[in-house]
C-alpha cells in the first residue's frame, strides 16, 4: 500500500506521476472500505479524490490554507492528511468528524457542514494574511450548488472587488455534458490553457447552463450555437474574477500542471472543473443522490436498502394527500427534496412544489410572497438550516401574521453529522418572534392533525420532529387537533414530566406504572396550555424534558409561563447543557445529556420519587 | 394643488403629459415639506419620484402589485395612494410607517424595511398568480445596493430558471457617470429601445463598473473601451433576464413610454435606470449620505446638524483609539459605516475596515476567517440586522470558539423606524449559543472597559447597546472590566431590580431613594451572575427589566439560573410583551410596555413596596 507511507501531504511531493496514480486509487478503495462501515457522504468525496491529490501535491498544507465547502467531500483530504489510523471512526462517537473541522487537524482550514460559507471565510483569511506581510496561498473548494447559494455570489462580489489573491476552485459535479458540448469543451480547454496568462475568459459554458438552462435553448434557437458559446456572457468576468475552464477533474495529470500555472497568479482566479460524484464506484456513479449520504452497505454486493419509515416521509405523505384537499398548497425546499421526504410529494404535484436551491432565506421570503397572494405555503426546512432564514420569518413572515407552516425536519440531536447539524436552537429563536406558534406531534398521526390544523391558523406555525423512524399513520386517517391543548397522558401524584416531542418516549418509560409519576404531552409550546400547566403546578413538582438548549427553550417557557401565573412550584429542567454537543448515536448523546429514562428517573430521584426500575411500563 | 386631486393610481391615467410633470414637482415639494416637519428617508425617496408616477401611471394597482425593496424611497407611491392626509404623521406614534407595509394599504405590496426581500416575495407572487389562473402584473423596485445582497442574487437564479413573468426596475442611483460614458450610454439607450423586441440585452454597463470597478481599468489599459462596453458581460444576462438600460430615471415621458412596452412582455425583465439620490433638492443631491435619513429640518435653510453625541459614536471613538494598541484589530461592517458611528475609524484605519455590503452573513463569516487567521475580528452591526446572520454566528464562529466581538448597536427598541428595525430578538438568539458571552454597558466608559476585556475572551463576546444619545467618555481612558460581574449601585432591604443596558437609567429613578429597593447593574446575561444572584436572592423579591422581548430574554435567563440554583425567590420579570412593538418615540413605547419607571414602581407597588414617587433620586 503506497497509501499508507503518506503520513501528510509532504509525502506526496517525491511520489512520481504513476504512483499518484496509484495513490488515487488507493483512496477510492478505502474511501469505499470505511464508508460502507460507518455510512458517510460517499459520492461526493469519490468525485473529489483526484482533486485533492493535485492540491496537495501542489500546496503546501497546513501553510497554505485549503478550505473545503461544506467539508463533506474532503474524506480523501482526511487520509492524506495524518488521519488514516483514525478514518476508521468517521462519523463515530469520538472519531473523526464527516466534515472538515479546525479542531480536528490543522489541515482543515475551516469548520464546516453547511454550504456556501467557504468564500467568505477565504476573504477574512486573505485580508489577514495580507495585513500581516505573510505569503501563503488560500484555495477554496466549492460546489456548484453551493455556489448558488447568496452567501457565497456576495462573497464574490467582495472578493473581486478587494482583488486578493486567491484560487477558487468550482468543483461542477451535477452537470451532464452531451458529447458535442463535451467537444467543444475539450477544444476550449486547449485554448485555454494555452491562453490563460491573457486572461482569456471567454469560457464557463457548462456552468451556465446549469445555472440558466435557458440560455442554451435560445443559442439554440438561434442556430448560432458556436458563436454564442464564443461571445457568451461569463457572470465570473463580471465579478472581476479570471476565469479558467471548464477542465476535466479527474484529469489528475491536467490539474497538477494547471494548479502549478494558477498558484502565483495574483487577484482571484476560479478554476472551473467538472467531476462526477461516485466517481470509480459504478452504483454511486448511477444513481449519486442515493449515495451522497450512504448508510452502512455491502461493498462487494452494494443495494439500495428501503429504510424504515422515517418522521420525513410521515411528513411527505401528509402533505401529499392533504394537497388533495387543499389545493391552496405549495411545499417549498431549500434543495432538500429526498432529506425532507417530499420525492412523491414533488411527482404528485409538480407545479405546487418549489426548489429553490440552497437558499433557505429565499425559500421563507418567496413563501411569504405566496401567502400573500392567498397560497398555504409549507417550508419544509431541517431545523438547523432554518438559522439562516430567523429574519426572514421575523421581517417577512410573522409582522405580517401570514400562515406560512414551517415543517422542521431533523430537529433535536441528529446524530453522526455533529455539531453543524444539531437542530437544537429552533426553539429559542422561534418562540421570541410575536405571534408564532409552535408544536411538536407525538406520532405520524399527530402530525397530520397538526399540519391541517396549522392551514387554518392565523400566523405562521412551526411544527418540530426529530430525525429518524416513526411508525405510519393510516393513510387517509385526519383526526382533529385540539389546538393549544396539552395532553396528560398518565396522572401522577407528585410530580409531572412535561415532555416537548421526541423526549416523550423517554418520559414514558421512565415513569413506568410509578402512580407518583405523571406524564403529559406538552406538544404546544406556543401558545403553552397554561389552564394545564396551572392545574398540574397547584399541588405538583414538575419535570422539563426536551431535547433542545436548555438555554430558552421549552422548560425556559415552561418557567416563563409560572413566572406570569405567579405559581412557584418545585421545576427541573432536562436538556442540552451550554456547550456544543459531538457526533454520535442519538440515543446515546441523549443519554449523556441525561434527557432518557435513566436521565429522567435520576431527576425524579432528587425530587424525593425513586421509580421502581422493575416496574412494567405504563401505557 | 394637482395632487390634492389624486385620490389614487386611477387619478393619474387621465392627467395630461403636462400635468404629470407638475404632480411630479408638487410631489418633490410636498416630501420636501413633511419629512422637514417629521425626519425621514428624504434623499431616496426624491430620487424615485418620477418612476413611481410612471409605475402608477401604467400599471393598475392594487391589482397589479408593485414591490418596493427596502421601502424606504417610497413616498410618493404613498401620497399618490390615498395617504395625502395622514403623510403628515410619517414616522409618528400612530402614524404612516416610514416604509410600505401591507397592513397599511392595499397598494402596499409587502412590509419591508430590510434589504433584498423584493425578489423572493415577487417570485412567490407570480407563482400564486400562475396558479391561480390570474393575469395582473408584478413590479420589483430594487437599489442597486439591495441587489447586491446574496437573497436577492439567489432569488434572481430562481426567477431566471423559472422564467416567471415579472418586471424587475434597478433603481441605481448611486453610480456617477462620467461625460464620455454617459454619451455613450446615451447612444445604447437609443439603440436598446429600438431593438428591445429583439433581446439586445448587451449593455448594463453602469452597473457592472460599480459591482466590478476593475473591470474598466482594464479595458482602459487594454485600449478596447469600446469594443469592451458592446461586447461586455451582463450576469444578468447569465441570469435568463431580458434586460433593458441603462436608462435616465428622471425622463418622466422615457419611463412612461418604455414601462408600457415592457409591460406585457412574458418572462422576467430587468430595467435598469439611474437616479439621482436626493433629486430636485440641492443640499440633498450634494450629500445624499447625510439627507438619506434626516432629522427634522429648516426646508428653508437646511443645514446639517450636529447632533448630539450617541452610542455608536462612543463605540466608533473607544474602537478608533483602541486599534492603535491592538494591531490585530479589524472592524467590519455590512453597508453601516455611518449608522455605527465608524466614519473616524474608516479614516483612521482604512486596511483594518471593510465594509462588505448589505450581506450581514458575510461579515459574521468573513470575520470568522479573519479570527482563523489570528486576527482580532470585530462586527459591528445593528441587532435587527444581525438577525440575518444567526446561522454564521453559530456555525462560523461558535462552534470553534472564535474570538470575534459583536458590537451590537440598535439594541431594543429604535423609534421610528418601528416593527422591522427594533432591535429586540437578539438577547434570545445568542444566549442559546454556546460558548457565547453577551453583556450590556452602562455608559461610554464601561463601553471602552468591555470593549478591551472582550477581544482578550477565548470564544464569542456580544456588546450590546441602544440608539441614542450618552455622555462622551473620557479619551484615553481605558479602565478595568471586572468581567461577568453584576454591579450593586444601591443596596434594598427588601426588593432588587435587575436591569440589563438601556432601563438601568429607569431602575434608579422608579428606585428613587427608597431603602427598600436595590438596583443592580446586571451587566452580564451569559455568564450570568451567579453568585451575586444567590445573594440577592436569598431575602429578596427581584424585578428584572429589559429593552427586550420577554420571551427568552434577559428575564428568562434570570428564570433559569434560579432554578439551576434550586432558587425559588419571587420574581416580576418586565420586558416586552408578545407582540411587534410599532413605530413612536422610544419613551412612549417604554412607558406603554411598562418598563420605565412608572411601570417599574408599578411591578414595586404589586409586589408590596409603594416607592414615594417625591422622595429625590438616588446615585
Amino acid at each position: 500500500m503506497l497509501l499508507s507511507r503518506i503520513r501528510g501531504p509532504e509525502d506526496l511531493k517525491a511520489l512520481s506521476e504513476e504512483e499518484l496514480h496509484e495513490l488515487v486509487e488507493e483512496l477510492r478503495s478505502e474511501i469505499i472500505r470505511v464508508t460502507a462501515e460507518t455510512g458517510g457522504h460517499l459520492a461526493s468525496s469519490l468525485g473529489a479524490v483526484e482533486l485533492i491529490v493535485a492540491l496537495h501535491r501542489v500546496f503546501d498544507s497546513p501553510r497554505d490554507r485549503i478550505l473545503f465547502d461544506v467539508g463533506h467531500q474532503a474524506y480523501a483530504h482526511k487520509l492524506l492528511t495524518g488521519r488514516q489510523d483514525r478514518f476508521h471512526t468517521l462519523r463515530q462517537e469520538g472519531g473523526l468528524s464527516g466534515f472538515t473541522k479546525v479542531s480536528e487537524s490543522e489541515h482543515d482550514a475551516i469548520t464546516v457542514g453547511h454550504a456556501s460559507t467557504s468564500l467568505a471565510n477565504a476573504l477574512g483569511m486573505a485580508v489577514a494574511r495580507d495585513l500581516q506581510g505573510q505569503d501563503h496561498k488560500i484555495v477554496a473548494v466549492i460546489g456548484d450548488g453551493a455556489l448558488t447559494g447568496g452567501m457565497a455570489l456576495a462573497a464574490l462580489n467582495k472578493i473581486g472587488e478587494m482583488g486578493k489573491d486567491m484560487l477558487i476552485v468550482l468543483n461542477d459535479n451535477e452537470m451532464s455534458i452531451s458529447p458535442n458540448v463535451g467537444a467543444l469543451a475539450g477544444y476550449f480547454k486547449t485554448l485555454q490553457v494555452q491562453k490563460w496568462v491573457q486572461d482569456a475568459e471567454k469560457l464557463g459554458k457548462g456552468f451556465l447552463e446549469r445555472i440558466s438552462p435557458r440560455l442554451f435553448e435560445l443559442a439554440d434557437r438561434a442556430k448560432e450555437a458556436t458563436k454564442m458559446i464564443l461571445h457568451q456572457e461569463n457572470p465570473f468576468y463580471a465579478w472581476n474574477l479570471r476565469y479558467v475552464g471548464p477542465v476535466d477533474g479527474h484529469d489528475l495529470k491536467g490539474l497538477v500542471y494547471l494548479l502549478e500555472k494558477l498558484k502565483d497568479l495574483s487577484g482571484p482566479t476560479l478554476l472551473h472543473i467538472v467531476t462526477k460524484k461516485g466517481k470509480g464506484y459504478k452504483v454511486a456513479e448511477e444513481d449519486p443522490t442515493h449515495w451522497h449520504g450512504a448508510s452502512p452497505f455491502n461493498p462487494e454486493a452494494p443495494t439500495k436498502k428501503k429504510g424504515s419509515y422515517t418522521w420525513s416521509l410521515a411528513f411527505g405523505d401528509a402533505v401529499t394527500e392533504l394537497a388533495e384537499r387543499e389545493e391552496k398548497l405549495v411545499v417549498l425546499t431549500p434543495a432538500m427534496r429526498e432529506g425532507s421526504g417530499l420525492v412523491r410529494y414533488a411527482q404528485t404535484w409538480p407545479d405546487r412544489y418549489l426548489d429553490v436551491g440552497i437558499a433557505e432565506d429565499v425559500a421563507v421570503t418567496t413563501a411569504a410572497g405566496l401567502a400573500l397572494a392567498g397560497m398555504k405555503p409549507v417550508v419544509a426546512i431541517y431545523s438547523t438550516f432554518l438559522q439562516r432564514a430567523v429574519d426572514q420569518v421575523i421581517h417577512d413572515v410573522a409582522i405580517e401574521k401570514l400562515n406560512v407552516v414551517f415543517a422542521i425536519d431533523r430537529a433535536g440531536l441528529v446524530g453522526a453529522d455533529g455539531p453543524t447539524h444539531h437542530g437544537v436552537f429552533d426553539l429559542a429563536f422561534l418562540r421570541t418572534v410575536p405571534g408564532m406558534q409552535i408544536a411538536a406531534p407525538k406520532d405520524a398521526l399527530e402530525l397530520r392533525a397538526m399540519l391541517t390544523a396549522a392551514l387554518e391558523q392565523n400566523g405562521p406555525v412551526a411544527l418540530r420532529w426529530p430525525r429518524g423512524a416513526v411508525e405510519p399513520a393510516p393513510e387517509g386517517a385526519w383526526p382533529e387537533c385540539a389546538w393549544g391543548r396539552w395532553e396528560v397522558l398518565k396522572p401522577g401524584s407528585e410530580v409531572y414530566l412535561l415532555a416537548f416531542g421526541k423526549t416523550l418516549g423517554y418520559a414514558l418509560e421512565a415513569a413506568g406504572a410509578d402512580p407518583r409519576v405523571g406524564v403529559v404531552n406538552a406538544r404546544f409550546l406556543k401558545p403553552l396550555d397554561r389552564e394545564v400547566l396551572a392545574e398540574l403546578a397547584a399541588n405538583h413538582a414538575l419535570v422539563t424534558v426536551e431535547d433542545h438548549q436548555l438555554a430558552g427553550g421549552f422548560g425556559a417557557a415552561v418557567l416563563e409561563a409560572l413566572e406570569e401565573l405567579g405559581l412557584r412550584p418545585e421545576v427541573r429542567r432536562l436538556g442540552l447543557p451550554d456547550r456544543f454537543t459531538d457526533q454520535g448515536k442519538v440515543e446515546s448523546l441523549h443519554a449523556k445529556a441525561g434527557i432518557d429514562a435513566a436521565g429522567i428517573r435520576r431527576a425524579l430521584a432528587e425530587l424525593g420519587v425513586n421509580v421502581n426500575v422493575s416496574a412494567p411500563r405504563a401505557g
